[in-house]
């Protein structure tokens, strides 16, 4: 479908100075920028997109993939939300992962009591906060919400595995109300409180400026969710961390409710191009491909042609100004590296927008000899028929070729108009592209 | 292809009082949030796509979309690209449209001269200023960019049309270059200077601090141009803007060099959820769609499936609990109001994430009458279906249907799973599921 690439293959050296200017700020004393971990979440919130039916058997295959990625910990949906679940809850428990298992209940005893005998290693509990919520949802006042909060956090301490109270749509709920439920569970000793923007429309300087806030009124963790409504997921987690949170909520894609939550891929994008050496060291970010092909098969959706770091494009330099400067140095116009991700770069030569020394590189891995002048003029019939129709690489090739037989033949064969003879480049064109050609 | 899905309708109420927590921050006095302007480079930056071939009648169409639309300016290719290039910005020109015509050129009298001959209203000049582009691609030092700078801007300005001046890769350049050179053009005159991520890795705090240090340094208006790398170009265009930066460089689905810019469409639900009345009394954000399947088939991609607003899930809602939320107010678990698009919101309850809240809906819209009691039974009975295979709408009717039958049915049926006694349901299960489904 795509054509006109040519591979430059995989040399990359980043330069891994003090002064990087994408890395974490010295001035964000708490920043946990280069000591976040990841809480994946495929398999609740990912559950919960439109697409999302997942048999026990894929369930089991999500899970190893992950754990074997690196994620520290896996969500899994409510074992009260189906008979299945709880039963897929306690396969993936069995399963023995690296990763911690954690399952995601409303702030019931009831939803309590089933999820400490799945055999998890913590319970994620939420409720609503926000007056919205309040009203339309569950109906309780704030006081209710502490006691329920505070006996199913006493009793799943008891059962000596983690627990985190999060709050819900927390950028609606009033700040005080929040800090007060916060500095209680943090007192009772819950291990992490979350913060969730639930409609997912919280901006970055918000997030930072809450998450500061709340990090000097609690001693515990804070863990972040961010929902993508308005496109600042990733970026929403990466000022959380900045301001201290230490946990973020992902799934592969990104996959949730409505367009979902920061995606796995996007945030590693976002991660390792401040911090290259902590991503490398605890996550197989080379496996993202295969997690991301796994899932989208699953729930039968492609991935987006934009998509961070495994986007079909994400790699491709296009215009003659970029690919100069990046065959001389893939830091010009590249600050993520292809390699680490076990992807590669290419040139776009076979357009209108080309420059000659993109075309140049091409001669050379034709095994042909050219000077600068003549890439130059090769380069100009190139433009000319990429300016009437779309390219692919043998006609690119067919040209240089044609243009490259042309010099070592003493007799000049005239042209018209200047443009190669090579008909079967011709040949392609309809009726009124072969006009406007002529023109 | 997805099914189980019910439409609840475009009723929607969304509070406008002064303490939206999702609205311009008020600490931020030179933020312009609520007076930002787009520049629309889908003919420019979007020509730079992987994909991206646009003939004369379709960069016409595109344009013709996009003032409709009511963006503020087109931008378009650089007339020295190629031959047809030139002449397609001059045909562009000549259309009347409302939005003013940009074109964007290397910094160099070459260029401009053939630029300022094509009718344009004004042009954008862009050179590399970080270090990596001064030795790699151009390969000039700071006293050669602020020579050519000048005699380009004022040669532009005496022709009576718009001027802007960029530094690209503007992040990894070095801040005092930065400065000077933008105080230079500023004191010259240019109506704008640009703020260029070009690699794609800034991130929202480092954009706000770079916005307002310009700031602070410049008259003129300042442009912000971010691509979207690491996932951040929505929100570091929101940040700019907060920091003071008045014009937004987007395209249609954010189509560009790499992996693309900050989108339109993104960008559009980030400023509708700060400030509703302004995006909507100058776009016409509902023309959103349209404009995104213009653009997207002429360039061959699908809309990503988590696009938002126009994804196909953007307004789905699954979980029991938010779909029991949203029934009683769609403000609780959204942000955005589906109607200002022209498009409508879903209810999900064709799986066995489902409530009886949803169901009960369901149950209304089909016209039947169930107590609220009998309304969690028949749930209990499609989330028991639910476990075992992806539902649709069908299946799930049936069961509704079956069970209000039953109930007027004086012998009681006996059922040996307390499953609905569906065959046309039970038809669609293979031997394992069927199975599974009587164990």
């Amino acid at each position: 479908m795509v054509e006109g690439y040519k591979e430059v293959g995989p040399s990359f050296s980043r330069e891994h100075t003090q002064q990087n200017p994408y890395g974490p700020n010295p001035a964000d004393f708490l920043s946990n920028v280069g000591s976040f971990q990841l809480i994946e979440s495929t398999l609740r919130e990912g559950e919960q997109f439109a697409n999302a039916f997942f048999s026990t058997e894929k369930k089991i295959e999500i899970a190893k993939a992950l754990d074997d990625f690196g994620v520290d910990y896996i969500e899994l949906t409510s074992p009260v939300a189906s008979e299945q679940s709880r039963k897929d809850c306690e396969a993936i428990c069995k399963l023995g992962l690296k990763a911690k298992i954690l399952t995601h209940i409303r702030c019931h005893m009831d939803d309590a009591r089933v999820a400490v005998e799945t055999g998890v290693d913590g319970v994620d509990v939420v409720i609503g906060t926000s007056q919205f919520l309040r009203q339309y949802s569950h109906g309780k006042d704030m006081n209710y919400i502490a006691q329920s909060a505070m006996e199913v956090i006493e009793f799943v301490k008891s059962k000596g595995i983690e627990i985190r109270f999060s709050s819900e749509d927390s950028f609606r709920s009033d700040l005080v109300d929040l800090l007060n439920i916060y500095r209680t569970v943090d007192k009772i000793g819950v291990n992490r409180v979350g913060i969730a923007d639930t409609v997912g429309c919280a901006n970055p300087r918000q997030v930072y400026e809450l998450v500061r806030t709340l990090k000097s009124v609690v001693n515990c963790d804070i863990e972040c969710h961010f929902h993508n409504d308005t496109g600042c997921a990733i970026a929403n987690a990466y000022t959380a961390l900045e301001g201290g949170a230490k946990l973020i909520d992902v799934s592969v894609l990104g996959i949730g409710e409505r367009n979902g939550i920061t995606p796995l891929g996007g945030l590693m994008a976002r991660m390792i191009a401040a911090d290259r050496d902590y991503v490398l060291s605890k996550y197989k970010v080379h496996k993202l491909r295969d997690i991301e092909n796994l899932v989208a098969e699953a729930v039968q959706v492609n991935i987006p042609f934009n998509n961070p770091i495994t986007g079909f494009c994400a790699f491709t330099h296009k215009a003659g100004i970029h690919a100069k400067a990046i065959l001389a140095n893939p830091s010009t116009y590249e600050i993520l590296s292809p390699s680490d991700f076990g992807l590669t770069r290419y040139i776009h030569f076979a357009n209108r927008l080309t420059g000659w020394n993109a075309i140049k590189s091409r001669v050379d891995q034709l095994n042909l000899h050219l000077t600068d002048e003549q890439c130059k003029e090769v380069t100009n019939k190139i433009k000319k028929l990429g300016d009437v129709r779309q390219l692919n690489i043998d006609d690119v090739d067919s040209i240089i070729k044609d243009f490259h037989a042309d010099l070592g033949t003493p007799i000049v064969r005239a042209t018209s108009n200047g443009l190669p003879k090579v008909p079967h480049v011709l040949e392609g064109l309809d009726e009124s592209e072969e006009k406007r050609l002529k023109k």
